[in-house]
């Protein structure tokens, strides 16, 4: 309210007699500590002192058929796919964040007795404790994690009708990163002529390790200590975690210790094994580990109802690998049109970004799609696209039996149907 | 890495018999399903549905010594602060959120029984679910929320040496809100000639209700149901929340169930007993709502300890119901001389702002301050130009005892001692 107004001049007039008595019963009261010798308020506190989210909230994460291996001598893995449909904004929640463990349980680290270490082909070789990063100038990025196998069709329940958006795009989440760029580590230790790759290794029971280009490094890799504006959970690497934007989630070393520079990629089983992109025809893609443009509606979406015909925003998230989100179109009619959907601030580059778009729905039976083009003018393909970029034979993806899962990105398609029902038809 | 690179081209070629033999491993375990035979893997991913932090992590929120008033007749609250010194970004997680709930305990709302009315001198009153808000476009912001008594001195425990941040200024925090604008239902409902208020009230025993100038409502604020990306906390106003971005927290009603467009302020007790300034001198503020600009430096604050002399980042947080934080200075020498900090990315709009400042410390007693300026030009005061501001006379905040709470957001000291411990020091 403007100071000045009419209105406010006759409250001040009218009411400092009693507001000036009440007041003066406040002040004697609150002198008064002595509320902690009530029982039930204490109670609240001790309840109170770290929240829960509501009884009626019953999102969760679920496991990841089909990762969970249970070959003889392979270690199996624990992946927990993320309930995007249930997710408003462009952050994950930590409890609900994806997460692919290959060795199943996160270790339990004490981050007192945590340590980093920077060395190989560097002048200075450094060990940090985490209280020595944070005496650092922090830095706060908001970046999306994402599984090279998020959203591949070659897991039977990728494409069944009653897939929803969990099962569908589940392997990535967003979360708001606090740490400190690399390229400051790696600066004060001194790059030896000759560096060209990192090894970045991690602290749980299999030491998983990734080679990364040095390049990337020094671009916009972080150490992080922070997730949404608390601890990393264990999860995702508690106390420290390599973050490598827009990468393939396996390159975001998680429980982080060690940081090698190195003159060449080591090719460790994750690198030279599952992580290698080994096409139909025997092509291959070694270290294409950057990911999108993709985009998923997450409402409405797989396994949801919509009570009847009339308006409702489609909204839905993208993301790309290559840079910021520029455009998302979206189509009602199975492809026939699309309209540019509304892009939802904030926006920022390698992270979710929402988009909504108003449409009346008439009651009829159709195919909903989202289609994203990033700052650098990647447009998310088509299945179609996605099979020819790839070289792919005909049927091949449709099959579901491909071991081949390269970034998969194309366009998802949900099928409204008349009863209001959403199933997923990524093929239709 | 670039394609072509000398490096990939070798991988290529000298691995790709390894690979495609792995990768055929794969394949074939890949169709299995059994691990959920697995008792042990069953047993994680029910752990790891929902997930938690580590168990060393301690930070939790603490009671609101002085507001829980026990005078009789009074309803108590519960309040909680929140802990600043340990929060990391811009962003405070759900658990730790201050919150004040001036009747104990938040009620536990069935979302699909709440309902939300909008009538009063509109042309068409209406009635919304939660999932009728859903259908509309989602808005999503950064904005902090402060309770208008944070940082107060008026009680002990505020100017004691050993106070935290928490103590100090832990009746604020920062969340990234989804919802939709509170005028765009306004507007669909149709606005009466003469409508220049609107009440706002929540579903708690208590019925919170408060007086916002339509002005307001209309500008910025939002009906949100999301909060860093899930459901709003019980704690927050669980299913639907208004947020009056920059205003004091009582204004950002919880559990909101109506919203009724009046022409003039209801005095509800909230505005016309507490909320309501009574200086000293007699004079008084009514609906002197907009909070800040404030800051603190977060690190190093009270109650931490620095190892030794060296390099430190001081880093912390500025925010203003102004606007965006332009500038936040910082002082290492106690006034004498004040230096640009680097205000970290992102910035938002009445949100948290995180600021850091590289120093070399000597190992000598010092303090150090923190002054944030806002878009409007507002430069936060000191203690004495706050007195002046508001005509208090000399020692009155010092004294402790006092009732006034008007927006307080003088600047925040911290005496550094040569043992490396962390003072509170306001008055200094």
């Amino acid at each position: 309210m403007e100071r000045g107004k009419p209105d406010r001049r006759r409250f001040l007039r009218d009411s400092a007699a009693l507001a000036g008595v009440a007041l003066g019963a406040t002040r004697i009261a609150s002198g008064q500590e002595s509320a902690d010798s009530d029982p039930g308020l204490a109670h609240l506190k001790a309840v109170h002192a770290y929240g829960q989210r509501s009884s009626f909230e019953k999102s969760i994460r679920i496991g990841n058929n089909g990762l969970d291996r249970p070959a003889p001598g392979v270690p199996r893995d624990l992946g927990m796919r993320s309930p995007l449909q249930d997710v408003v904004g462009i952050l994950t929640p930590a409890p609900l964040h994806y997460m692919i463990n290959h060795n199943y349980e996160p270790p339990n680290i004490d981050p007192q007795k945590h340590r980093l270490m920077i060395h190989g082909m560097v002048d200075r070789p450094m060990i940090y404790t985490v209280e020595d990063l944070k005496r650092l100038n922090p830095v706060t990025r908001v970046h999306f994690v994402e599984c090279r196998a998020n959203s591949v069709p070659q897991r039977k329940a990728r494409t069944m009708p009653d897939a929803t958006a969990q099962v569908t795009h589940g392997l990535s989440s967003c979360s708001m990163w606090t740490g400190v760029p690399l390229s400051l580590l790696l600066q004060s230790s001194g790059l030896k002529k000759g560096a060209s790759w990192i090894v970045a290794e991690g602290a749980d029971e299999l030491l998983h390790s990734k080679s990364i280009p040095l390049e990337k490094a020094m671009d916009d890799c972080l150490v992080v200590y922070g997730q949404n504006g608390e601890a990393l959970r264990p999860e995702q690497g508690y106390p420290l975690r390599l973050l490598t934007p827009g990468y393939q989630g396996i390159n975001n070393v998680k429980w982080l210790r060690r940081v090698k520079v190195v003159d060449k990629p080591y090719m460790f089983k994750m690198e030279s094994d599952d992580y290698a992109e080994i096409r139909p025809d025997g092509k291959n893609r070694w270290f294409d580990s950057q990911m999108g443009p993709n985009s998923v509606i997450t409402r409405p979406s797989g396994g949801q109802h919509l009570p009847g015909p009339g308006f409702y925003a489609i909204s839905g998230l993208a993301w790309s690998g290559g840079g910021s989100v520029r455009r998302v179109e979206v189509t009602t009619d199975g492809g026939t049109t699309w309209k540019d959907a509304e892009i939802q601030q904030p926006v920022h580059r390698k992270a979710y970004t929402a988009f909504s778009f108003g449409w009346d729905w008439t009651g009829e039976e159709t195919l909903l799609k989202s289609r994203s083009t990033d700052e650098t003018g990647d447009v998310q393909p088509s299945v179609a696209e996605y099979a020819k970029i790839w070289n792919l034979p005909a049927g091949y993806l449709e099959s579901g039996q491909g071991g081949f899962t390269g970034n998969f990105c194309a366009i998802q398609t949900w099928r409204l149907k008349r009863d209001g029902s959403v199933e997923n038809a990524l093929f239709s």
